[in-house]
Protein backbone atom coordinates (compact mmCIF):
# COMPACT_ATOMS: atom_id res chain seq x y z
CA UNK A 1 0.00 0.00 0.00
CA UNK A 2 1.14 3.51 -0.89
CA UNK A 3 -0.45 7.29 -0.91
CA UNK A 4 -0.19 9.29 -4.17
CA UNK A 5 1.35 12.54 -3.56
CA UNK A 6 1.55 16.13 -4.87
CA UNK A 7 2.48 19.07 -3.87
CA UNK A 8 0.42 22.12 -5.20
CA UNK A 9 1.19 25.61 -4.21
CA UNK A 10 -1.48 28.30 -2.71
CA UNK A 11 -1.79 31.16 -5.72
CA UNK A 12 -3.29 34.82 -5.24
CA UNK A 13 -6.42 33.31 -6.86
CA UNK A 14 -7.23 31.00 -3.83
CA UNK A 15 -6.75 33.72 -1.31
CA UNK A 16 -9.62 35.67 0.55
CA UNK A 17 -10.06 39.49 1.66
CA UNK A 18 -8.56 38.02 4.62
CA UNK A 19 -5.83 36.46 3.43
CA UNK A 20 -6.10 32.68 3.59
CA UNK A 21 -7.24 30.17 1.38
CA UNK A 22 -11.19 30.62 0.47
CA UNK A 23 -12.56 26.87 1.33
CA UNK A 24 -14.22 26.66 -2.33
CA UNK A 25 -10.93 26.65 -3.72
CA UNK A 26 -9.42 23.82 -1.53
CA UNK A 27 -12.12 21.99 -2.74
CA UNK A 28 -10.88 22.34 -6.04
CA UNK A 29 -7.82 21.55 -5.20
CA UNK A 30 -9.39 17.99 -3.71
CA UNK A 31 -10.40 17.80 -7.71
CA UNK A 32 -6.91 18.04 -8.70
CA UNK A 33 -5.28 15.66 -6.78
CA UNK A 34 -7.98 13.10 -8.05
CA UNK A 35 -7.48 13.94 -11.71
CA UNK A 36 -3.82 13.71 -11.28
CA UNK A 37 -4.23 10.15 -9.30
CA UNK A 38 -6.30 9.26 -12.40
CA UNK A 39 -4.02 10.22 -14.73
CA UNK A 40 -0.61 9.49 -13.21
CA UNK A 41 -1.12 6.49 -11.03
CA UNK A 42 -4.11 5.02 -12.77
CA UNK A 43 -2.85 5.70 -16.46
CA UNK A 44 -6.12 6.79 -16.92
CA UNK A 45 -6.34 10.35 -17.68
CA UNK A 46 -9.76 12.12 -18.09
CA UNK A 47 -9.54 13.13 -21.67
CA UNK A 48 -9.21 9.55 -22.43
CA UNK A 49 -11.71 8.12 -20.00
CA UNK A 50 -14.52 10.52 -21.01
CA UNK A 51 -13.78 11.05 -24.97
CA UNK A 52 -13.22 7.04 -26.00
CA UNK A 53 -14.22 4.90 -22.67
CA UNK A 54 -17.31 7.32 -22.39
CA UNK A 55 -17.01 6.39 -18.52
CA UNK A 56 -16.76 9.45 -15.79
CA UNK A 57 -15.58 9.55 -11.72
CA UNK A 58 -18.31 11.92 -10.25
CA UNK A 59 -18.29 12.70 -6.72
CA UNK A 60 -21.17 11.51 -4.52
CA UNK A 61 -19.81 12.51 -0.93
CA UNK A 62 -17.34 14.93 0.39
CA UNK A 63 -16.11 15.71 4.37
CA UNK A 64 -13.41 18.16 5.20
CA UNK A 65 -12.36 18.99 8.15
CA UNK A 66 -10.48 22.69 7.60
CA UNK A 67 -7.68 22.96 10.32
CA UNK A 68 -5.57 25.26 9.99
CA UNK A 69 -5.54 28.43 7.72
CA UNK A 70 -2.75 28.24 4.48
CA UNK A 71 -1.40 31.69 3.02
CA UNK A 72 -0.12 32.82 -0.10
CA UNK A 73 2.87 30.77 -1.46
CA UNK A 74 2.67 28.23 1.10
CA UNK A 75 3.28 24.77 -0.97
CA UNK A 76 1.36 22.00 0.13
CA UNK A 77 1.99 18.14 -0.09
CA UNK A 78 -1.12 16.43 -0.69
CA UNK A 79 -1.54 12.87 -0.16
CA UNK A 80 -4.52 10.42 -1.12
CA UNK A 81 -5.32 6.84 -0.66
CA UNK A 82 -8.09 4.49 -0.97
CA UNK A 83 -9.84 3.82 1.91
CA UNK A 84 -12.74 1.38 0.53
CA UNK A 85 -13.45 0.03 -2.36
CA UNK A 86 -16.80 -1.40 -3.63
CA UNK A 87 -17.85 -2.86 -6.68
CA UNK A 88 -19.12 0.65 -8.33
CA UNK A 89 -17.29 3.55 -5.94
CA UNK A 90 -14.06 3.95 -4.11
CA UNK A 91 -14.04 6.28 -1.05
CA UNK A 92 -10.28 8.36 -0.93
CA UNK A 93 -8.97 9.57 2.10
CA UNK A 94 -6.89 13.08 1.45
CA UNK A 95 -4.93 15.22 3.54
CA UNK A 96 -2.64 18.56 2.85
CA UNK A 97 0.25 19.18 5.12
CA UNK A 98 2.31 22.45 5.29
CA UNK A 99 5.42 21.12 7.22
CA UNK A 100 4.20 19.50 10.25
CA UNK A 101 1.09 20.80 10.10
CA UNK A 102 -1.85 19.19 9.10
CA UNK A 103 -3.88 21.97 7.24
CA UNK A 104 -6.98 19.63 6.12
CA UNK A 105 -8.48 16.20 5.77
CA UNK A 106 -11.28 14.98 3.71
CA UNK A 107 -12.60 11.93 2.32
CA UNK A 108 -14.82 11.74 -0.95
CA UNK A 109 -16.88 9.28 -3.09
CA UNK A 110 -16.74 8.71 -6.23
CA UNK A 111 -18.77 6.59 -7.84
CA UNK A 112 -17.99 5.04 -11.54
CA UNK A 113 -20.96 5.76 -14.13
CA UNK A 114 -21.28 5.23 -17.91
CA UNK A 115 -21.78 8.77 -19.94
CA UNK A 116 -24.06 7.93 -22.57
CA UNK A 117 -25.61 11.28 -24.53
CA UNK A 118 -25.66 13.36 -21.41
CA UNK A 119 -27.48 10.50 -19.01
CA UNK A 120 -25.28 9.15 -16.40
CA UNK A 121 -25.74 5.47 -14.96
CA UNK A 122 -23.94 3.76 -12.45
CA UNK A 123 -21.32 1.15 -13.31
CA UNK A 124 -19.09 -1.49 -12.20
CA UNK A 125 -15.66 0.33 -12.06
CA UNK A 126 -13.82 -0.87 -15.00
CA UNK A 127 -11.03 -3.85 -14.42
CA UNK A 128 -7.68 -1.76 -15.41
CA UNK A 129 -8.72 1.06 -13.34
CA UNK A 130 -9.96 -1.14 -10.10
CA UNK A 131 -6.20 -2.96 -10.42
CA UNK A 132 -4.62 0.58 -10.49
CA UNK A 133 -6.54 1.69 -7.39
CA UNK A 134 -5.72 -1.75 -5.41
CA UNK A 135 -2.34 0.00 -5.12
CA UNK A 136 -3.63 2.77 -2.77
CA UNK A 137 -5.95 0.47 -0.41
CA UNK A 138 -5.30 1.80 3.13
CA UNK A 139 -4.40 -1.52 4.53
CA UNK B 1 -38.14 28.47 13.46
CA UNK B 2 -37.88 29.36 9.60
CA UNK B 3 -35.68 28.59 7.01
CA UNK B 4 -33.80 31.37 4.58
CA UNK B 5 -34.80 30.62 1.12
CA UNK B 6 -32.90 31.81 -2.34
CA UNK B 7 -32.83 30.73 -5.55
CA UNK B 8 -29.61 30.57 -7.41
CA UNK B 9 -29.76 29.78 -11.71
CA UNK B 10 -26.94 26.82 -12.99
CA UNK B 11 -25.07 29.03 -15.41
CA UNK B 12 -22.73 27.71 -18.01
CA UNK B 13 -19.54 28.32 -15.91
CA UNK B 14 -20.69 25.59 -13.37
CA UNK B 15 -20.99 23.16 -15.48
CA UNK B 16 -18.41 20.50 -16.78
CA UNK B 17 -17.64 18.20 -19.91
CA UNK B 18 -20.08 16.13 -19.24
CA UNK B 19 -22.68 18.71 -19.03
CA UNK B 20 -23.64 18.50 -15.14
CA UNK B 21 -22.55 20.98 -12.49
CA UNK B 22 -18.82 20.47 -11.55
CA UNK B 23 -19.21 19.53 -7.56
CA UNK B 24 -16.67 22.99 -6.41
CA UNK B 25 -19.15 24.63 -8.08
CA UNK B 26 -22.03 23.39 -5.85
CA UNK B 27 -19.56 24.73 -3.03
CA UNK B 28 -19.09 28.10 -4.35
CA UNK B 29 -23.29 28.01 -3.93
CA UNK B 30 -23.20 27.03 -0.31
CA UNK B 31 -20.98 30.06 0.60
CA UNK B 32 -23.34 32.40 -1.73
CA UNK B 33 -26.27 31.25 0.42
CA UNK B 34 -24.31 31.84 3.70
CA UNK B 35 -23.21 34.99 2.47
CA UNK B 36 -26.83 36.30 1.69
CA UNK B 37 -28.04 34.90 4.66
CA UNK B 38 -25.64 36.86 6.60
CA UNK B 39 -26.25 39.95 4.76
CA UNK B 40 -30.36 39.43 4.25
CA UNK B 41 -31.01 37.83 7.48
CA UNK B 42 -28.84 38.31 10.13
CA UNK B 43 -28.08 42.15 9.11
CA UNK B 44 -24.50 41.62 8.39
CA UNK B 45 -23.15 41.89 5.15
CA UNK B 46 -19.67 40.48 5.06
CA UNK B 47 -18.12 44.15 3.77
CA UNK B 48 -19.12 45.85 7.13
CA UNK B 49 -18.23 42.57 9.31
CA UNK B 50 -14.49 42.14 7.61
CA UNK B 51 -14.03 45.83 7.24
CA UNK B 52 -15.47 47.38 9.94
CA UNK B 53 -16.02 44.65 13.18
CA UNK B 54 -13.37 42.64 11.72
CA UNK B 55 -14.47 39.70 12.15
CA UNK B 56 -15.21 36.56 10.36
CA UNK B 57 -16.94 33.21 9.90
CA UNK B 58 -14.54 31.11 8.53
CA UNK B 59 -15.62 27.12 7.43
CA UNK B 60 -14.03 25.00 9.66
CA UNK B 61 -16.10 21.70 8.35
CA UNK B 62 -18.39 20.47 5.25
CA UNK B 63 -20.09 17.61 4.82
CA UNK B 64 -22.05 17.45 1.37
CA UNK B 65 -24.11 14.64 -0.41
CA UNK B 66 -24.68 15.03 -3.37
CA UNK B 67 -27.59 13.17 -4.42
CA UNK B 68 -28.56 13.83 -8.21
CA UNK B 69 -26.57 15.88 -11.23
CA UNK B 70 -27.81 19.41 -11.90
CA UNK B 71 -28.12 20.92 -15.23
CA UNK B 72 -27.41 24.51 -17.14
CA UNK B 73 -30.41 26.97 -16.66
CA UNK B 74 -31.96 24.63 -13.89
CA UNK B 75 -33.31 27.30 -10.66
CA UNK B 76 -32.40 25.25 -7.81
CA UNK B 77 -34.24 26.25 -4.44
CA UNK B 78 -31.74 26.29 -1.91
CA UNK B 79 -32.27 26.36 2.03
CA UNK B 80 -30.48 27.03 5.55
CA UNK B 81 -31.72 26.60 8.92
CA UNK B 82 -29.45 26.04 11.89
CA UNK B 83 -29.00 23.21 13.32
CA UNK B 84 -26.51 23.73 16.73
CA UNK B 85 -25.55 27.19 18.00
CA UNK B 86 -22.36 27.13 20.27
CA UNK B 87 -20.72 29.61 21.73
CA UNK B 88 -18.38 30.04 19.24
CA UNK B 89 -19.26 28.07 16.45
CA UNK B 90 -23.08 27.56 14.11
CA UNK B 91 -23.49 24.04 12.50
CA UNK B 92 -25.70 24.89 9.02
CA UNK B 93 -28.59 22.58 7.51
CA UNK B 94 -28.18 23.37 3.46
CA UNK B 95 -30.24 21.83 0.91
CA UNK B 96 -30.69 22.41 -2.51
CA UNK B 97 -34.14 21.14 -4.77
CA UNK B 98 -35.02 20.98 -8.40
CA UNK B 99 -38.88 20.88 -8.17
CA UNK B 100 -39.44 18.09 -5.72
CA UNK B 101 -36.10 16.46 -6.04
CA UNK B 102 -33.20 16.87 -3.67
CA UNK B 103 -30.11 17.30 -5.56
CA UNK B 104 -27.63 18.11 -2.42
CA UNK B 105 -27.77 18.18 1.21
CA UNK B 106 -25.12 19.86 2.93
CA UNK B 107 -23.71 20.96 6.63
CA UNK B 108 -21.60 23.60 7.15
CA UNK B 109 -19.62 24.35 10.42
CA UNK B 110 -18.81 28.00 10.60
CA UNK B 111 -16.31 29.62 13.27
CA UNK B 112 -16.69 33.02 14.52
CA UNK B 113 -13.26 34.63 14.52
CA UNK B 114 -11.29 38.05 15.18
CA UNK B 115 -9.16 39.20 12.29
CA UNK B 116 -6.60 41.48 13.23
CA UNK B 117 -3.61 42.18 11.46
CA UNK B 118 -3.87 39.24 9.56
CA UNK B 119 -4.15 36.78 12.50
CA UNK B 120 -7.17 34.85 13.21
CA UNK B 121 -8.39 33.89 16.71
CA UNK B 122 -11.52 32.02 17.70
CA UNK B 123 -14.27 34.18 19.70
CA UNK B 124 -17.55 34.23 21.02
CA UNK B 125 -20.17 35.09 18.27
CA UNK B 126 -21.43 38.95 18.69
CA UNK B 127 -24.50 39.08 20.27
CA UNK B 128 -26.33 40.91 18.14
CA UNK B 129 -25.62 37.84 15.21
CA UNK B 130 -26.16 35.30 17.68
CA UNK B 131 -30.16 36.97 18.11
CA UNK B 132 -30.34 36.45 14.41
CA UNK B 133 -29.15 33.29 14.32
CA UNK B 134 -31.85 31.53 16.75
CA UNK B 135 -34.83 32.76 14.75
CA UNK B 136 -32.97 30.18 11.90
CA UNK B 137 -32.58 27.20 14.83
CA UNK B 138 -34.51 24.36 13.69
CA UNK B 139 -36.52 23.33 16.48
CA UNK C 1 -31.73 50.49 -30.45
CA UNK C 2 -31.53 49.66 -26.36
CA UNK C 3 -29.09 48.54 -24.26
CA UNK C 4 -29.47 45.09 -22.33
CA UNK C 5 -28.98 46.29 -18.66
CA UNK C 6 -28.53 43.54 -15.53
CA UNK C 7 -27.14 44.01 -12.22
CA UNK C 8 -24.78 42.03 -10.20
CA UNK C 9 -23.71 41.98 -6.68
CA UNK C 10 -19.67 41.60 -5.85
CA UNK C 11 -19.51 38.42 -4.13
CA UNK C 12 -16.77 37.36 -1.16
CA UNK C 13 -16.18 35.08 -4.08
CA UNK C 14 -14.89 37.87 -6.56
CA UNK C 15 -12.64 40.03 -3.89
CA UNK C 16 -8.80 39.13 -3.20
CA UNK C 17 -6.28 39.86 -1.19
CA UNK C 18 -6.53 43.51 -1.37
CA UNK C 19 -9.95 43.73 -1.20
CA UNK C 20 -10.86 44.82 -4.65
CA UNK C 21 -12.26 41.94 -7.21
CA UNK C 22 -9.96 40.25 -8.53
CA UNK C 23 -9.44 40.93 -12.59
CA UNK C 24 -10.48 37.16 -13.77
CA UNK C 25 -13.64 37.12 -11.81
CA UNK C 26 -15.14 40.44 -13.81
CA UNK C 27 -14.60 38.74 -17.10
CA UNK C 28 -17.21 35.95 -15.57
CA UNK C 29 -18.92 38.51 -15.21
CA UNK C 30 -18.47 39.68 -18.64
CA UNK C 31 -19.81 35.70 -19.34
CA UNK C 32 -22.72 35.91 -17.23
CA UNK C 33 -24.38 39.24 -18.87
CA UNK C 34 -23.78 37.61 -21.95
CA UNK C 35 -25.62 34.76 -21.20
CA UNK C 36 -28.64 36.36 -19.74
CA UNK C 37 -28.73 38.45 -22.87
CA UNK C 38 -28.97 34.99 -24.77
CA UNK C 39 -31.84 33.91 -22.26
CA UNK C 40 -33.58 36.62 -21.87
CA UNK C 41 -33.45 39.27 -24.58
CA UNK C 42 -32.86 36.58 -27.42
CA UNK C 43 -35.02 33.58 -26.20
CA UNK C 44 -32.31 31.42 -26.83
CA UNK C 45 -31.10 29.76 -23.09
CA UNK C 46 -27.78 28.75 -23.66
CA UNK C 47 -28.68 24.85 -22.74
CA UNK C 48 -31.24 24.72 -25.73
CA UNK C 49 -29.08 26.29 -27.86
CA UNK C 50 -26.55 23.55 -27.17
CA UNK C 51 -28.25 20.47 -26.72
CA UNK C 52 -31.30 21.24 -28.87
CA UNK C 53 -29.48 23.45 -31.23
CA UNK C 54 -25.98 22.38 -31.18
CA UNK C 55 -24.18 25.40 -31.93
CA UNK C 56 -22.42 27.81 -29.75
CA UNK C 57 -20.79 31.59 -29.07
CA UNK C 58 -17.46 30.92 -28.46
CA UNK C 59 -15.54 34.34 -27.69
CA UNK C 60 -12.83 35.22 -30.17
CA UNK C 61 -11.53 38.32 -28.87
CA UNK C 62 -11.77 40.43 -25.46
CA UNK C 63 -10.69 44.23 -25.00
CA UNK C 64 -10.85 45.43 -21.20
CA UNK C 65 -10.14 48.38 -19.48
CA UNK C 66 -10.67 48.42 -15.67
CA UNK C 67 -11.15 51.85 -14.93
CA UNK C 68 -11.79 51.91 -10.85
CA UNK C 69 -11.51 49.11 -8.33
CA UNK C 70 -14.77 47.28 -6.81
CA UNK C 71 -15.25 46.15 -3.85
CA UNK C 72 -17.40 43.05 -1.76
CA UNK C 73 -21.66 43.89 -1.77
CA UNK C 74 -21.31 46.84 -4.31
CA UNK C 75 -23.86 46.30 -6.81
CA UNK C 76 -22.65 46.88 -10.30
CA UNK C 77 -24.99 47.61 -13.14
CA UNK C 78 -24.07 46.15 -16.51
CA UNK C 79 -25.02 47.02 -20.03
CA UNK C 80 -24.35 45.32 -23.22
CA UNK C 81 -25.08 46.50 -27.13
CA UNK C 82 -24.03 45.49 -30.36
CA UNK C 83 -21.54 47.25 -31.66
CA UNK C 84 -21.04 45.19 -35.17
CA UNK C 85 -23.32 42.31 -36.79
CA UNK C 86 -21.50 40.39 -39.24
CA UNK C 87 -22.45 37.24 -40.98
CA UNK C 88 -20.99 35.27 -38.96
CA UNK C 89 -19.85 37.06 -35.75
CA UNK C 90 -20.82 40.02 -33.51
CA UNK C 91 -19.26 42.56 -31.42
CA UNK C 92 -20.65 43.52 -27.99
CA UNK C 93 -19.69 46.52 -26.10
CA UNK C 94 -20.14 45.78 -22.35
CA UNK C 95 -19.51 48.28 -19.44
CA UNK C 96 -20.30 48.47 -15.46
CA UNK C 97 -20.93 51.15 -13.41
CA UNK C 98 -21.08 51.69 -10.28
CA UNK C 99 -23.52 54.74 -9.19
CA UNK C 100 -22.02 57.81 -11.77
CA UNK C 101 -18.65 55.98 -11.88
CA UNK C 102 -17.62 53.42 -15.26
CA UNK C 103 -15.62 50.78 -13.25
CA UNK C 104 -14.99 48.71 -16.61
CA UNK C 105 -15.78 49.16 -20.63
CA UNK C 106 -15.32 45.98 -22.39
CA UNK C 107 -15.62 44.48 -25.89
CA UNK C 108 -16.13 40.81 -26.84
CA UNK C 109 -16.45 39.52 -30.30
CA UNK C 110 -18.47 36.38 -30.44
CA UNK C 111 -18.85 33.65 -33.21
CA UNK C 112 -20.97 31.11 -34.21
CA UNK C 113 -20.17 27.71 -34.33
CA UNK C 114 -21.56 24.18 -35.21
CA UNK C 115 -21.03 21.67 -32.15
CA UNK C 116 -20.99 18.53 -33.85
CA UNK C 117 -18.93 15.11 -31.96
CA UNK C 118 -16.83 17.28 -30.27
CA UNK C 119 -15.72 19.50 -33.86
CA UNK C 120 -16.41 23.26 -33.99
CA UNK C 121 -16.79 24.99 -37.08
CA UNK C 122 -17.75 27.92 -37.76
CA UNK C 123 -21.18 28.89 -39.30
CA UNK C 124 -23.74 31.70 -40.02
CA UNK C 125 -25.63 33.07 -37.08
CA UNK C 126 -29.14 31.61 -36.88
CA UNK C 127 -31.99 34.08 -38.74
CA UNK C 128 -33.55 33.75 -35.61
CA UNK C 129 -31.01 35.18 -33.02
CA UNK C 130 -29.68 37.70 -35.46
CA UNK C 131 -33.01 39.41 -35.73
CA UNK C 132 -33.10 39.37 -31.79
CA UNK C 133 -28.97 40.51 -31.80
CA UNK C 134 -30.25 43.98 -34.31
CA UNK C 135 -32.58 45.37 -31.46
CA UNK C 136 -29.51 46.02 -29.66
CA UNK C 137 -27.76 47.03 -32.50
CA UNK C 138 -25.66 50.40 -31.51
CA UNK C 139 -27.17 53.08 -33.72
CA UNK D 1 16.04 40.03 -24.18
CA UNK D 2 14.33 36.67 -23.32
CA UNK D 3 11.18 35.76 -22.48
CA UNK D 4 9.81 34.20 -18.93
CA UNK D 5 8.24 30.26 -20.22
CA UNK D 6 6.26 28.34 -18.06
CA UNK D 7 3.92 25.03 -19.16
CA UNK D 8 0.37 24.82 -17.84
CA UNK D 9 -1.85 21.44 -18.30
CA UNK D 10 -5.35 22.26 -19.06
CA UNK D 11 -7.68 20.62 -16.39
CA UNK D 12 -11.05 19.39 -16.01
CA UNK D 13 -12.21 22.87 -14.33
CA UNK D 14 -11.01 24.44 -17.18
CA UNK D 15 -12.76 23.29 -19.32
CA UNK D 16 -16.87 23.83 -20.41
CA UNK D 17 -19.99 21.60 -21.67
CA UNK D 18 -18.79 21.72 -24.77
CA UNK D 19 -15.25 20.28 -23.67
CA UNK D 20 -13.16 23.09 -24.40
CA UNK D 21 -11.39 26.11 -22.48
CA UNK D 22 -13.81 28.19 -21.09
CA UNK D 23 -12.44 31.27 -21.82
CA UNK D 24 -12.62 33.17 -17.85
CA UNK D 25 -10.26 30.27 -17.11
CA UNK D 26 -7.40 31.38 -19.55
CA UNK D 27 -7.75 34.54 -17.80
CA UNK D 28 -6.62 32.33 -14.89
CA UNK D 29 -4.10 31.32 -16.68
CA UNK D 30 -2.86 34.64 -17.73
CA UNK D 31 -2.60 36.14 -14.19
CA UNK D 32 -0.99 32.54 -13.29
CA UNK D 33 2.13 32.83 -15.48
CA UNK D 34 2.67 37.17 -14.72
CA UNK D 35 1.99 35.51 -10.56
CA UNK D 36 4.85 33.21 -11.45
CA UNK D 37 7.55 35.44 -13.05
CA UNK D 38 7.26 38.29 -10.17
CA UNK D 39 8.11 35.29 -7.96
CA UNK D 40 10.42 33.53 -10.31
CA UNK D 41 12.28 35.98 -12.40
CA UNK D 42 11.89 39.31 -10.52
CA UNK D 43 12.67 37.48 -7.51
CA UNK D 44 9.02 39.26 -5.62
CA UNK D 45 6.38 36.28 -4.53
CA UNK D 46 3.20 38.20 -4.23
CA UNK D 47 2.95 37.26 -0.40
CA UNK D 48 5.87 39.09 0.11
CA UNK D 49 4.74 42.46 -2.23
CA UNK D 50 1.76 42.27 -0.70
CA UNK D 51 2.38 41.87 3.08
CA UNK D 52 5.73 43.38 3.47
CA UNK D 53 5.97 45.59 0.80
CA UNK D 54 2.17 46.67 0.56
CA UNK D 55 2.52 47.15 -3.02
CA UNK D 56 0.43 45.53 -5.63
CA UNK D 57 0.19 45.79 -9.22
CA UNK D 58 -3.44 45.55 -10.84
CA UNK D 59 -3.98 45.06 -14.23
CA UNK D 60 -5.82 47.79 -16.26
CA UNK D 61 -6.36 46.70 -19.39
CA UNK D 62 -6.51 43.51 -21.13
CA UNK D 63 -6.95 42.09 -24.68
CA UNK D 64 -6.80 38.81 -25.76
CA UNK D 65 -7.17 36.96 -29.59
CA UNK D 66 -8.38 33.51 -28.66
CA UNK D 67 -7.20 31.96 -31.85
CA UNK D 68 -7.86 28.25 -31.49
CA UNK D 69 -9.46 25.96 -28.97
CA UNK D 70 -7.80 23.84 -26.51
CA UNK D 71 -8.84 20.78 -24.87
CA UNK D 72 -8.51 18.37 -21.43
CA UNK D 73 -5.18 17.34 -20.74
CA UNK D 74 -3.24 19.70 -23.63
CA UNK D 75 0.10 21.22 -21.92
CA UNK D 76 0.30 24.18 -23.38
CA UNK D 77 3.40 26.47 -23.35
CA UNK D 78 3.18 30.43 -22.05
CA UNK D 79 5.28 32.79 -22.81
CA UNK D 80 5.63 36.54 -21.33
CA UNK D 81 7.68 39.11 -22.51
CA UNK D 82 7.79 43.49 -21.70
CA UNK D 83 6.63 44.86 -24.66
CA UNK D 84 6.78 48.79 -22.81
CA UNK D 85 8.02 49.88 -19.62
CA UNK D 86 6.79 53.20 -18.17
CA UNK D 87 7.56 54.99 -14.84
CA UNK D 88 4.52 53.32 -13.26
CA UNK D 89 2.98 51.06 -15.63
CA UNK D 90 4.58 47.91 -17.81
CA UNK D 91 2.63 46.55 -20.43
CA UNK D 92 3.33 42.32 -20.84
CA UNK D 93 3.02 40.11 -24.24
CA UNK D 94 1.84 36.85 -23.34
CA UNK D 95 0.98 33.82 -25.85
CA UNK D 96 0.29 30.22 -25.27
CA UNK D 97 0.99 27.72 -27.71
CA UNK D 98 0.03 24.10 -28.45
CA UNK D 99 3.27 22.50 -30.24
CA UNK D 100 3.33 24.61 -33.31
CA UNK D 101 -0.20 26.00 -32.62
CA UNK D 102 -0.82 29.28 -30.93
CA UNK D 103 -3.88 29.25 -28.87
CA UNK D 104 -4.12 32.87 -27.13
CA UNK D 105 -2.02 36.39 -27.49
CA UNK D 106 -2.84 38.02 -25.05
CA UNK D 107 -1.37 42.02 -23.63
CA UNK D 108 -2.19 42.82 -20.42
CA UNK D 109 -0.99 46.42 -18.86
CA UNK D 110 -0.15 46.08 -15.03
CA UNK D 111 0.12 49.08 -12.82
CA UNK D 112 2.08 50.01 -9.51
CA UNK D 113 -0.12 50.82 -6.46
CA UNK D 114 0.51 51.11 -3.11
CA UNK D 115 -2.19 49.39 -0.56
CA UNK D 116 -2.27 51.44 2.15
CA UNK D 117 -5.31 50.71 4.23
CA UNK D 118 -7.57 49.44 1.61
CA UNK D 119 -6.90 52.28 -0.14
CA UNK D 120 -5.01 51.88 -3.63
CA UNK D 121 -2.82 54.81 -5.52
CA UNK D 122 -0.48 54.50 -7.79
CA UNK D 123 3.26 55.06 -7.51
CA UNK D 124 6.54 54.56 -9.50
CA UNK D 125 7.43 50.53 -9.88
CA UNK D 126 10.30 49.93 -7.51
CA UNK D 127 13.52 50.06 -8.52
CA UNK D 128 14.89 46.52 -7.36
CA UNK D 129 11.34 45.35 -9.63
CA UNK D 130 12.07 47.38 -13.05
CA UNK D 131 15.12 46.48 -12.80
CA UNK D 132 14.08 42.73 -13.13
CA UNK D 133 11.66 43.47 -15.64
CA UNK D 134 13.75 44.92 -17.96
CA UNK D 135 15.44 41.81 -18.66
CA UNK D 136 12.57 40.76 -20.52
CA UNK D 137 11.78 44.18 -22.08
CA UNK D 138 11.65 43.26 -25.76
CA UNK D 139 14.41 44.86 -27.80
Amino acid sequence: MSSFIRSYKIRFEDCDMAGIVFYPQYVLMLHRIVEDWFAEALDMPMSIMHRQHKIGFPTVNLKVDFRKASRLDEVLEWSLEVRRLKTRSATLGICACYRDERRLEAEITIVSVDLVDGDISSREIPHGIRAGMEAYLYA
